[in-house]
């Protein structure tokens, strides 16, 4: 009963307070709606994150369809006041900080050492991952969309290739699954694969100005795109686990508050920038920033009885990845379902989307290791799937546009749908009974 | 000789990252400029706080002086790209999250009750407060501009009246005062003058809209600025206190991670978004909310091992009040102080500011309070009288502007010298020898 009149509360609040604010006009400080959309979604990421978590759910599915609820609600009820959260640039920008601090808190939890442990299963797993999604994405437009040329075909096929890291990680993460063999396998490919995605982008887009005649598909091009990215990744782990512990030994001489936190939140500022400037994911140098750091470097800091970094980051990620969940959620169009001539597309995609990262257990190294975990942890597809399908909406071959609005929306709808469906899947993939290989599972007494 | 080298690569960082960014384009994630202007504003937080703290002042005169330093140099080499640093929106909202942040945590660091009980004292310093810089500033105005109306001079007077509460907040944090009688009554009286402000705009511009024919004072609209400013803050400091502990007993049965910071943060964003919905600044919400909540209301969470809210609070705070600091340092031009005619006034505006709250210790109720301090706390302006003078700049009296160029550059200058002399005038006042006279005081043994 109790649980029931407090779930009737939250619910009222979430109805007044948006009411409240639509008598608000747009005077005074410019951070009042700002601090408005924060109170609402950390209400209903922890309202969503409770009701998953009774229902057996990592919480991050709560968060995404609480957010989804109120992002659709409130679009249809306050197009003026209240919807405009989602369009909200500092809401956007805490999202996008929101999901590098929890790469980073990933990457904390594993080291580089680790990593390298499992990363000839991460590359195939990458790989495989890879391939399997292109060559069925590439059948899937060349089945239904038959009147398009192969260039379209080929390019749906490359929306479906690289891994969206954040949701596997969260879920990693609800279930402390985080520090396991799977969970760095998944994370290491997913980084591997958001390489291989970039590489496929070059190669697609120089193929597809070629045939264009626009442009030329440059090999040294191609060339440079990849060198740059393994020179990062290779470089950053190399030459951060070399400079790591001299930064934080001269950082601990400084006489001022808050250093390991501003050092280790700047050392994955900077890495995340570098990334970027390199054309990676931002979240890659991030995560990558997050394996560098080991508690031993900074063991100047605690044993002067100073919090651990990953102490310090947790009440940040507490704030801000929420914020990157409600508003994956809200930013989920329910209309974009039931466009016409979208249904068949989609389904087709996210079976492909689905299917195509199930060998990538195969790549899986060694033994007493989940494969069929790996495979559904490679599931979801994010942003680099929509930046795909938007540089699509930009490119033109014979004056034919190579994503057009329905394509686009067939993405969208496959994002949407491999991310709501991997908290579950995974959740019940991990905690199935398995068959005991190998000395190292325990036996269900 | 090791601090030196540390010093010199931190020079170096300084200015290499700079040069590296200058050749980066703007393609790619839109996070990359922020992390890069975070990561370079953690970094000048923490050396400035490091050689404040060396020379022994407290951490946020380095982080201003810092953010003066880089804010005018990047503006002269570099005012296309990391110039630009100072006027990037996403800075800018993370900042004024940071003052939220940290008002809140001030007021988490006393209670309701601790503050009624300074608060005659608290009210009598603010009322003396107001009165006498506005008069000054008054005086100053017919002085140096006799040949401006009598509107003019009102208005300066104005713009003065209103303490700018984040710096003597954070100075008192540095030096371990915060929870002092002396911090209660600056804070509490750093509150109601900013009502005070409020009432005192809404007269002077219904004045000037009057002599201007333009408008009309209307006493009802006057009374219901002020109803409403003390409804607010009477209102949600007696709601607050009956209805705060029996949210968090009912949010401590959410099973949920988190739950703790992110129910303490909303209510922090929910009452700041009030305060600026009824015309107060919002960090005059997020302070009421901090004294509101208490360690008891969240009992049911700590009981069960969790952190408390003020540790859960302090890392959000470590990352994002620097940012606030080290921008309002970066945001100083110094070009405003060579402006032709701006000198004289500046150097009055400057004097008033400071004299005019050194009759504040007057205001002080009881024994052994360190009236100086009171007086030295009240100095620093801020935003508050940025804003008046803003205002000012779109007022017009009989053809003339309210406030010109000059004199908007005179309170920029008064704005900024009063909060650079803050710090080591506060750190002097509170640390001087004093006589005896209580026996609260302990004998210097």
């Amino acid at each position: 009963m109790r649980a029931v009149s407090w779930m009737a509360f939250a619910v009222c609040m979430l109805v007044a307070v948006p009411a409240l604010a639509a008598g608000a006009g747009d005077h005074g400080d410019p951070i009042a709606p700002v601090v408005l959309y924060l109170a609402l979604i950390l209400l209903a990421a922890k309202l969503g994150g409770d009701l998953a978590t009774r229902i057996g759910q990592p919480a991050v599915l709560g968060e995404l369809v609480f957010g989804v609820l109120i992002g659709n609600v409130f679009a249809l009820i306050d197009n003026g006041g209240l919807g405009q959260i989602r369009e909200n640039v500092t809401i956007d920008m805490l999202a996008r900080l929101g999901v590098l601090i929890l790469l980073f808190e990933t990457g904390l939890e594993s080291t580089v050492g680790q990593m390298l442990k499992v990363g000839l299963s991460s590359f195939l797993v990458a790989t495989l991952g890879v391939v399997m999604p292109f060559l069925l994405g590439w059948g899937v437009g060349a089945w239904l969309l038959p009147d398009h040329g192969v260039y379209v075909h080929i390019f749906i096929g490359a929306t479906l290739t690289a891994t969206s890291v954040g949701i596997t990680a969260r879920v990693l993460k609800d279930l402390g699954r985080s520090q396991t063999a799977e969970a760095r396998i998944i994370l290491g490919a997913a980084v591997i694969d958001d390489v291989m995605g970039l590489v496929i982008l070059a190669v697609v887009t120089g193929v597809i100005g070629a045939a264009n005649g626009g442009g030329r598909l440059s090999y040294a091009d191609v060339g440079l795109t990849l060198a740059k990215a393994v020179v990062f990744l290779v470089g950053s782990l190399y030459l951060g686990v070399y400079l790591s512990p001299r930064l934080f030994h001269v950082a601990s001489k400084l006489k001022a508050r808050g250093v390991l936190l501003a050092v280790g939140l700047g050392f994955c500022f900077l890495l995340s920038w570098l990334a970027n400037l390199i054309g990676l994911a931002p979240i890659v140098g991030a995560f990558a920033a997050g394996l560098i750091l080991e508690d031993v470097h900074y063991r100047d800091f605690v044993g002067r009885g100073e919090h651990s970094l990953e102490e310090l980051v947790q009440p940040i990620s507490s704030f801000l990845v929420p914020v990157f969940f409600v508003l994956m959620g809200m930013r989920t169009d329910l209309r974009s379902f039931l466009e016409p001539g979208v249904a068949l597309l989609a389904v087709a995609l996210v079976v492909a989307a689905v299917l195509g990262k199930q060998v990538c257990g195969l790549g899986v190294v060694g033994k007493g290791i989940d494969r069929l975990s790996v495979g559904v942890g490679m599931v979801p597809r994010g942003e680099v799937g929509l930046i795909f399908a938007n540089i699509g909406l930009s490119l033109v071959v014979a004056g034919e546009k190579i994503v057009d609005q329905s394509v686009f929306s067939a993405v969208v709808v496959m994002v949407i749908v491999t991310t709501l469906v991997t908290p579950p899947a995974l959740k019940w993939s991990l905690n199935r009974p398995k068959k005991v290989k190998t000395p190292a599972a325990p036996s269900r007494s």
